[in-house]
């Protein structure tokens, strides 16, 4: 049986023009800049985002990792909302692989007061220096940051001189929510990285896009990281179709997840906040307490996988191969499971 | 001329009773572990902290880091108040040093809500795992936390096997405040470091006390770091002067504190918390705009040197050298110079 | 034009069964260890190296540094030759990710001095300690090293309690050579890496494998590196039929370069020693001074690539996609471009 | 009973000047610059090793490691002799601190053979680059290097724009071997360690003397290694007389080194290479083998002190406190000891 699976973008496998491009990839050693496609794919990534140039990556752990390795010294301090994916979920690699101090403001789903920020930012003459700030939009908790936060933080970074790295993920998330391109995003960074694997569908890769200079630097580091691969233009042939095509289509996955919170919603016992479904993440909590192992049983029963919940709330991913009919079958189970 | 030195406590210097100790002291290669007056004030230390050993370091950051260092594995991670001495004034070292992403939480003062600490602890599955808690007591802001304060952290620390540092660089400082014996404050801590500089008077050096073990571990570790000394006894001479005798005055500074803040709350523009007063340390804010750079040069014409304020606070530091004649003209001073 | 790339076997691209299989390839996300084709493949990798576990990384860099970072504590020594992989090639990456110590040993072709080996393991009470050994066989100066070799190191290691990482990048070309099973090699050693492109042909990836426990802590610690990859299972598939096809026939690629190494030979002016081609590699030394630039170009217009000679020795590199006739050409050409 | 002590010249203990200076030391608080004898002493340090400026630091290891972090990126290489003070005795810290990767080259007494120097640093293009180039004089074997080899590494360095970094932990003993001034060794390297404790007979500290451009980046990264002490001065009292007096009389340790030499060769069954008695240090080997737990009883209860042999090799020390009469004294106890 195929599973509905809900856990997490992550999970969406190639589609058959991806595998059918990976089959045909012209390829090269990319250890020695001959691989056309990979190639290709940094010059089209580094286009879309309005950069000079990109460099692939097996991971977003990696390009994130590999921004805050080229964009600071080691003892300097990167300032960063405290529920960023840098700091929840990259296993701590800031420290060990930078020497970067991550410098974490109380944050509301990835956006902080932006006077505090600027009150963090340390002194000219203050030892550790600040190297970096770090932002992240889509923000992994589904909400989408205007660009006029955007553009306000960049303010403050220009005001004192501190490059700002955008861990864009779901870059272009966040761009079909707000209706522009992925590159007035960008705009307000100095590096950028986005994933090609998630909702994009492609199987493994993503972008770290910035000035000429910067990648160059950057890419000496991903060697240290392990990130230089060889013919890597069997995996950059999916990552060009998923930036060519799989963007244009992200807002049918955002419809989905209105869709699937708001039938949730309908549910009682179940709280949504519609409002924040601003990509293709629901986020649901239950009023009363809920055996979760017999809902977690009943839902893979029926089909449908999803990570449990956590503190009382649970995520719900829709991408590509989620449709209308599975959104329903979902909230079905859900209600069936809940009103018993 | 003399200055009235209100900068901080550690411009301290030693007393005439530590020179003569200092110059009388028996010593030997610490390398070797042969220094007799090391070896009596690291047991000395440890007794008074209620631990099973100590070990002597060149200074405060040293035994901080040095804890954290032997407490984590490299990236794991450390739980810490946004506005601790080891996240604001100790270089950016938990990086570099031991591998290891500090984790802020919001905190006045250094007191951090207990749940959102609690809910901060990493589920044993994750990555990076939470390898220790860093605590501040007497805090750099000039508060002392109660025991109940600590004891509760103690619990939650506990309660999910974490370790707890407590960065005691003045804990003799707190125990005169809560009167008790600094062995119960650190009672609810692993490892504590603590400062013969500073309100001690000793010209150099700290303490790191734990487990016997965990000082075991720490020793080749302070080698990495460059802190193994040689004929250090000529410092821990000073130093058990500084522990025997300069403990138990401090009670003395603090009410030079609270002298000199209850005079400077008189001053009609100056704002300062007298409840906030508990060891040292006074802050003063201005409820207005003052020409800094008059009033620094006021104070040093008049002998008296302060830091300038930082974004608006100006922090007044008592000690040793600080009797209470000259906390009156200081009072005068400031009067004179603000009346204006 | 296609050419005839001498450069490296790291130049292979995939062959046209891997192209079907990875279009083929059922998978999941790697990240949930879901993906049945990566699985598989690591079952069948350590199977193969007769170990108990196996984890799929993207590059043999990543291999060999995630094994020095699982088996050290931040500040081990690790003993090597001097002119091992992960000296020479992997940009200075133990320091900074493992925070290992390189003890370098003067080498013959990556062969140590047994003697100098023991004397320099570090005793018992000595700081650093001796945290690891590190061989690579076979070298990537072409020759193969023997059992007997391998034996005894394993029996200094033993005697000292040193574990063993093998750096196999090219295990199945030494175990070709040495007419044994690939786990005959890899049994001397604690943890091996083997690269799956290079002579195998696969496009991108290399196995860490080593004991349960090994990987079980290596698995977070790739993740740290920013190696831990969504459906990986596309580059598994490529490399299942590498592994179980391809290490079948890398003696016909050993006999293509004794076949180029022989016709070389008898050119006038050049060196080559015969006795030295254990695997698919061919040094070249020029008794005279060569015109390099003429002959680099010479080699690409007549469409064969190489690497520049580096002091004077020139490496030329056979696989899966240069057969006998293409070897003719080369000496040909060579005969032609040096008799002038 | 006062023991004769042969283990090392770090065992010597603070003249009675040395302790008086100590007492009477003018002091401030060195972390704000403020104290006048830690200034004093760096700035006749840096005079007397004709360097732009100097910095004070608690050890030789801390000053070392402290120079490594200055001088080079994360990642970057480190050549060096394979038996440096560096690579033995600093607990692997420059790849925890600086992230440096140590590069040994086979050595004979810290000396390196000179093409081999140049073949190993880097080309431009290559990663990780050099970054620098450790020497050690005296060397720790105890053996002087002659300016000889000290201008032929720099003009090496020089070549190809690499740094030199000299430990000149006993620079003063090479000085008074050579019977040139410290600044004439000092002047091949960009930048140089010494200790003012070991045979100059300070307690503790070392100083790092390089431009002021290099002392500048040195100081905050310092207070990262935890070094940055607070009345220091008192220790820097010691160091004036150190450096202005115990400097002038360093040669008297090495003429009862050589003594100490002459009289053990004449014991039979004793080997000393009286040639390789550069400075204050003798190493004898015994012919036959010896029963070390006895030899070490009879020298103890004889009130003398030395580290017992390793590999067969012992190492005596002379220093200020021993003097000609002590000499004989050990010689007539060795024979005793031997002649049974």
């Amino acid at each position: 049986m195929k599973y509905i699976d809900l856990r997490s973008d992550t999970v969406t496998w190639p589609t058959l023009e991806m595998r059918q491009a990976m089959a045909r990839a012209e390829v090269g050693d990319d250890g020695y800049g001959d691989d056309p496609t990979v190639n290709r794919l940094e010059k089209m990534a580094a286009e879309k985002l309005g950069k000079e140039a990109a460099l692939f990556v097996p991971s977003g752990t990696m390009g994130n990792q590999l921004a805050i390795f080229t964009h600071i010294q080691r003892g300097e301090e990167v300032i960063t909302a405290e529920d960023n994916h840098i700091v929840m979920h990259e296993a701590g690699a800031a420290a060990v692989i930078a020497g970067a101090q991550l410098r974490c403001l109380k944050a509301d789903k990835g956006r902080v007061d932006l006077c505090e920020l600027e009150r963090t930012i340390r002194k000219t003459h203050e030892v550790p220096k600040t190297g970096l700030i770090c932002l992240e939009n889509a923000h992994s908790s589904g909400v989408v940051h205007d660009l006029d936060y955007m553009r306000r933080v960049k303010e403050i970074a220009d005001r004192h001189q501190v490059p700002i790295h955008l861990d864009g993920a779901r870059i272009f998330n966040a761009a079909a929510c707000l209706r522009v391109d992925a590159a007035e995003i960008a705009a307000y960074a100095d590096s950028v990285m986005f994933c090609l694997s998630k909702g994009l569908c492609a199987p493994v890769g993503s972008i770290l896009a910035g000035t000429a200079d910067f990648i160059r630097r950057a890419r000496p580091k991903r060697k240290i990281m392990g990130g230089s691969m060889r013919q890597a233009g069997v995996l950059a042939a999916a990552g060009i179709i998923a930036l060519e095509k799989m963007t244009l289509r992200l807002h049918e996955d955002h419809e989905r997840a209105v869709q699937l919170a708001s039938l949730l919603s309908r549910i009682p016992g179940v709280e949504t906040a519609l409002e924040d479904v601003h990509i293709n993440m629901v986020f649901i909590r239950f009023r009363c307490p809920v055996d979760t192992d017999a809902l977690m049983q009943r839902l893979k029963s029926n089909g449908i996988l999803a990570n449990p919940p956590e503190d009382g709330v649970m995520r719900l991913v829709t991408h590509y191969y989620i449709d209308s009919d599975m959104v329903k079958k979902v909230a079905d189970v859900f209600r069936n499971a809940l009103e018993q």
